[in-house]
């Protein structure tokens, strides 16, 4: 199966799980080039089936028909795909057999594009190692409301074999991308890309979920910047304590490209202030959990994580209650 | 002036600035056992001065009529005072010298009952140190109210000398307290007794700030008490630094007598629910500062610190806003 896909010389079959601001702007950039794509939606089902896909792109906007890709809610009315985009949150990977299993065939490649760690292990316990690809999304992007996607920026995606080098596969997934107008490249090391993007991560979805505070706030004044980059400092020598390169003035770099975001919410911000579950565990706690068993100490991300934690756990007051 | 203060035999005259949680409940108790006690308000004043005091005491309601202490708005209509007792907020500090130098006379003994670090030095600065005691006021208190005040539980005092060991003007003044229905004791070493504060307050008031949650809901789960904890440890160990000692199983004695506090908001959670300044710099940025001039790591502190002053800067967001 590490082959190349068996039908991706022509017209592969693309399944995406999930329409919010990953799985909808990728898949409808796929889609809008003519590729075959499949969705698997739940709550956006009856609106994209209706209306299509709007996409407000900083790069042009455009519009899918309803009869332009396959909308579906039940994955067992599916064909079986040759590429399985997994773009649900982390918070519901509990589902994954449920939609992934009835969509597999032998050589179907799955590409997890979900934010943190421990999806593609998740996967591979459940559907084999061989079928996992790991993909990462470097786009602002979000859900403004059922098929209606804002793509505000980037857009590059990265694709790298579980637990093995890359080979035509993965060179594949990253053409087609490619193909569609979506900056792609292919990672030797998957998992030294995951904690690259979590150097990110874990101090911009974090602190801007527990604080909710935009990314521009965050980095406001020396103090922000001092906190963003103790965090950043932490990820990279777990990072480095597990043979991950990382490299020099990673965090300086990240923090003047930042800057150019402007007034960005992270995913998890945005899911704190419409009351859905955060991604605490796949973004702040299998970090923290693999760090520990290194041996090394992450405070910072061991109080952010906690600080997430009690606040998914009691809910946010969004009122001024008087004082009684 | 480390002697006696000159009329405390018989009547001194007391003058408690500010009328909130602190000043309102302790200068109510010394009007109640018939001390001669003249309140500095501004915001309450002329609530106060309409209406008098409603305590609202799990030991037991009372009310002051009007007439019962003396009410002011400008501190150079007060008579000069044998004994300041300072209960602003702190973030009002710079007001020291406008509201407490026309009470002094040569003998006045000024007692900051405020929160956290730096308010003894800084009183010494400007009225000399020779004048300056030290109170801490170790109560579950409330300002319902203009002149109403919800007495929660506890209520003992403790006053300690800044910069000398105790004399007979501190055991004097723990007098007037206790013989007003106040526990109060005098401190061997008043930096000591400020720091064993500093390991409740810091973890409650800031983890309860930052994320607007009670202290039971702060110590509710094992990663709740373990945060609790590494950010008590931080603070045993800066003290430590500086030469004081901490008994020993501090932390847990704390803990355990917070769990008896029930649904406690603590005053920079009060603050930032009603929009106001938080005591950030006394009570979390002068404890890191003086830690770190020892040399001594407080990563939680110094992220605790950082985040309640990025919500101080850029307000609290309220409302879901709907994603734009």
């Amino acid at each position: 199966m590490r082959g190349p896909l068996a039908a991706m010389n022509d017209s592969p079959t693309i399944a995406v799980i999930g329409g919010g601001a990953i799985g909808g702007y990728y898949g409808a950039r796929l889609a809008q080039h003519g590729h075959d794509v499949h969705f698997l939606l739940r709550s956006d089902y009856d609106a994209v089936r209706r209306d299509g896909w709007r996409i407000r792109s900083y790069a042009g906007d455009f519009c899918l028909a309803p009869d332009a890709s396959h909308i579906c809610n039940d994955p067992r009315q599916m064909p079986p795909a040759d590429l399985v985009l997994v773009a649900i949150k982390t918070t519901a990977n509990d589902q994954y057999e449920s939609l992934i299993a009835p969509l597999l065939k032998h050589d179907t490649a799955i590409v997890s594009l979900q934010n943190g760690l421990g999806n593609d292990e998740r996967l591979a316990e459940l559907f084999g190692a061989p079928r996992v690809v790991g993909g990462m999304a470097f786009v602002c992007s979000n859900r403004l409301a059922p098929g209606v996607i804002h793509h505000i920026a980037y857009g590059r995606i990265s694709v790298g074999e579980f637990g093995s080098p890359p080979g035509q596969r993965v060179a594949r997934i990253a053409d087609l991308f490619t193909s569609s107008g979506i900056p792609a490249e292919v990672l030797a090391d998957l998992r030294q890309g995951r904690w690259k993007k979590l150097v990110w991560n874990v101090p911009f979805n974090g602190l801007g979920a527990v604080l909710d505070q935009s990314t521009d706030r965050l980095i406001s004044d020396d103090g922000g910047v001092q906190i963003v980059s103790a965090l950043m400092k932490e990820i990279i020598v777990a990072a480095e304590s597990l043979g991950l390169a990382m490299p020099p003035d990673m965090a300086g770099r990240m923090l003047r490209h930042t800057r150019t975001m402007g007034a960005y919410r992270t995913s998890m911000q945005i899911d704190r202030q419409g009351g859905r579950p955060m991604e605490i565990e796949s973004i702040l706690g299998e970090p923290l959990r693999q760090a520990r068993r290194q041996g090394v100490q992450t405070p910072r991300l061991e109080m952010l994580y906690e600080m997430a934690r009690m606040l998914d756990n009691h809910g946010v007051e969004r009122e001024i209650r008087p004082i009684q």
